[in-house]
């Protein structure tokens, strides 16, 4: 692998993992009031369209990247929805 | 501009004017409780990874996208750190 692709890898890797620690907090505060739910519908909206992106440009940091924050931030918005 | 570009563009439209209404109800709310500081601070550094790796691969979408993102985070890791 290319040190480009690498580097678009650890800042997929920061973008993606840092949902982690949100998910936890908000699922354990059972509290989502200070997230704005157009920020998070908007939000998944457009990592939604940037993995068809990733997808046509064939840049695989872009595709698991948006693939896995999809996966993180859809839970998010079902607290916000659940809870807030 | 090519269609691919144009959805790179939707894309990043997206993600990034998301974090307007975030930062306009921290703003007027003064409360960021709800907001784990581990995602904004990881969130922000990948986001300027992100930057980094557009230029290098020529994304126009990816470096435009993650440079206003990076004008809008910043603003709501301050406002975290002085409310909540």
């Amino acid at each position: 692998m290319d040190l480009v692709t690498l580097l678009g890898f650890a800042a997929g890797a920061l973008t993606t993992l840092a949902f982690l620690p949100q998910l936890i907090k908000t699922w354990k505060s059972r509290s989502a009031r200070d997230m704005s739910l157009t920020w998070l519908t908007t939000f998944i909206a457009g990592v939604a369209l940037w993995f068809f992106y990733g997808l046509l440009i064939e840049s695989s940091p872009v595709v698991v990247a948006n693939g896995i924050t999809l996966g993180l931030t859809v839970p998010i918005l079902y607290f916000k929805l659940k809870y807030a």
